[in-house]
């Protein structure tokens, strides 16, 4: 008998009317001949609601084991109210928190990895003819502490029960019918992808597109679960996400993302001088933030220059251990900017296509924009552009290689 | 080091700032030198909140398991407000799931009675100098499914924990001062305990008088844990729930009760036979109700009156059950009555005192009040009169027994 895993989100739960419409669904595949296993988040709103409580009393920083004991009563209410909508139509279904399934995680709370799934009771429960409805973005460590895994966990909770289970599928239900070219709201010409490479995937999540989470593609990926991205509020297809044989469509680029959520940092003429690197990004790494684009000028004089990209929220801490350490470097000055976007192509035809990257650099030259930064792997290109440009940069890129390039696919 | 537990009920943590007040008062005691335990109840209106949502989706009889998944997060949210609460004023914390610490119970969702408490990890958290936070209410069962003690049954765990704990005091803090004579809403000359026994307390408990868990005065009797009912929001002693002998002023009657939650229920001219009690309690007991007083007539011709009590609730059910099974005790009628309320007075200077019955009976008397139904116990005596007369039946028996009464000490 297959076996299915649906995961679905905040906003496909988010009123008892909605959570009947899951039931629903969860009824059909059950009653089509599956087994059926359902992954959960809390109630849209509900972590807003939670983690504002948690200020109140816990202020910025609450401490950290508690904040997971709070916000995971979110998804546990959900698992409770989907087993008995269930129930109420005649479908036999049983919950599952984090702790009660045997989630094992690191104990880095709010941030906890999985590092073990105990599936003897899903399978028990599926094995007796019932669906089993587990809380998602939730698991305990060795200790028994509660953790969680960070916001958009249930994803990864939901693709790491798939591949425990060894599921036929991973449906990921979302208010969005699938994974697109780019962000539909910004560029009319977007289209919906019926297929894509994990990949591909794990790039255009990096890059920004929410409609998965990175660390839920990996285990897929890992594990060789296909991914099935779609609509809770539609019966259609959505997009596939598949090891990259399976996709036979091979765009050139797949998609354009566009993330603003980043700021610029520019460090001027340091010494060009072994161990400058280590002096600048070992701090930052131990302040836990993450560095995304490096570039280093060629040097001149024996100094260089050196620019990064960091997460802009944590841009005002990343300028303030930049400026402690720069005296040491040699520095003359740094530059903090706010004002950037990075937008990229994404694209497993790229590995094959030489091209793409001219052709980017001179449909944005055409446009007028100015490229700030680059940076490129085997199937993606970014770029750092003035924010203000971003949203134009998109939909050039999008008509260029997307729109006109499907003929240039990998086959032809 | 002094163990003191100290249970806070729905009110006391009803909002973030009460929860700071109880967060306050924790780190007072921890400070006095105290080892603290402390098991809180769900924020006031969470658990009608979440029943309301478990109706919508579940119906008038959710599924027992998911029921108890789904409110036990109220409890859940409260531990971690409060743990959180007080590191912000310096004081370590750590909370625990009724999963967490162990606390076993029977599978009967909603109404589990505890069978053991795993200490171990509330004596670390006490030992390291932190204080413990216990959600009450909840528990495990041996498969580890969540359970819940019922409605109230934060009080049962908190002196479960005290108890397990042997803890030098369970302090309940609520919305009221401690335990009164009888209700102060209705009688002005109410006056408040300074002490109680265990007996007196289960008595009045069991009558009615709201504020503690009947179970957990069980449990504080056959435990000898002092239990201290007291106010969250002032400062002063309350009411000390004692073994009999360090209860030093007895009074003769300590508490008048009244209470409107009860139907009567007359099955007339039954066989006078053996197996008639049998034929009609025994169904009754099956189906879950629970019947107080049973009242039966002198028999005249073969055949008597039976007349019960049983709560308001269960009235309807009660009675087409006794009329399904009338017939074959040759019953003439089966008449439901919910025009009544029961009134009782307890006090353990009764067991010394024969008068108390025949000065209660005056009292009513002089008030033209009809008793309907008598029943006794070693310190309790109870009556049933119409609901109409409750107030004054209550106001004049306090004013008689108890306010003029406590000259009559059984020291006296």
């Amino acid at each position: 008998m297959p076996l299915i895993v649906q995961k679905y989100g905040g906003t496909s739960v988010g009123d008892p009317d909605r959570i009947r419409a899951v039931a629903e669904r969860v009824a059909e595949t059950a009653r089509a001949g599956n087994q059926v296993a359902v992954i959960v988040s809390a109630m849209s709103g509900e972590t807003n609601a939670l983690v504002a409580l948690s200020k109140e009393l816990g202020g910025e920083q609450p401490t950290p084991r508690e904040y997971d004991v709070l916000v995971s009563t979110g998804e546990q209410k959900t698992i409770a109210l989907l087993s008995m909508a269930l129930h109420q139509i005649g479908v036999p279904a049983r919950s599952f928190t984090g702790g009660q399934l045997g989630m094992l995680t690191t104990s880095a709370h709010s941030r906890a990895r999985i590092l073990e799934i105990d599936t003897a009771r899903i399978r028990a429960t599926l094995d007796a003819g019932a669906v089993a409805v587990v809380a998602g973005f939730q698991g305990v460590d060795a200790e028994g502490n509660i953790t969680t895994l960070g916001r958009g966990g249930s994803d990864t909770s939901a693709v790491a029960v798939a591949c425990a289970l060894q599921a036929d599928v991973c449906e990921i239900y979302t208010d969005v019918d699938g994974v697109y070219t780019t962000d539909p709201n910004m560029v009319s010409g977007a289209r919906k992808l019926e297929k894509i490479s994990y990949e591909e995937m794990l790039e255009m999540a990096s890059l920004g597109a929410k409609v998965l989470q990175i660390r839920s593609v990996k285990f897929g990926m890992q594990y060789g679960v296909p991914i099935h991205v779609r609509s809770s509020f539609a019966p259609d297809e959505g997009t596939w996400v598949l090891p990259e044989e399976d996709v036979m469509e091979r765009l050139v680029v797949s998609g354009v993302t566009c993330n603003k959520g980043e700021a610029k940092i520019r460090v001027r003429s340091v010494k060009d001088a072994p161990g400058v690197a280590a002096g600048l990004f070992g701090p930052l790494s131990e302040a836990g933030i993450v560095v995304d684009m490096i570039i280093q000028n060629l040097s001149q004089d024996g100094t260089t220059d050196m620019t990064f990209t960091v997460p802009r929220d944590d841009c005002r801490r990343a300028l303030e251990i930049t400026e402690s350490v720069a005296p040491a470097l040699g520095a003359a000055e740094v530059i903090g900017d706010e004002d950037v976007a990075k937008v990229s192509v994404v694209g497993l035809g790229m590995k094959d296509h030489a091209g793409v990257a001219a052709r980017m650099f001179q449909v944005l030259a055409a446009e007028g924009i100015n490229i700030q930064l680059i940076s490129t792997s085997e199937i993606k290109i970014s770029v750092v552009v003035q924010e203000k440009y971003a949203e134009l940069a998109v939909r050039a890129l999008h008509a260029s290689l997307v729109e006109e390039g499907t003929l240039e696919t990998a086959e032809a």
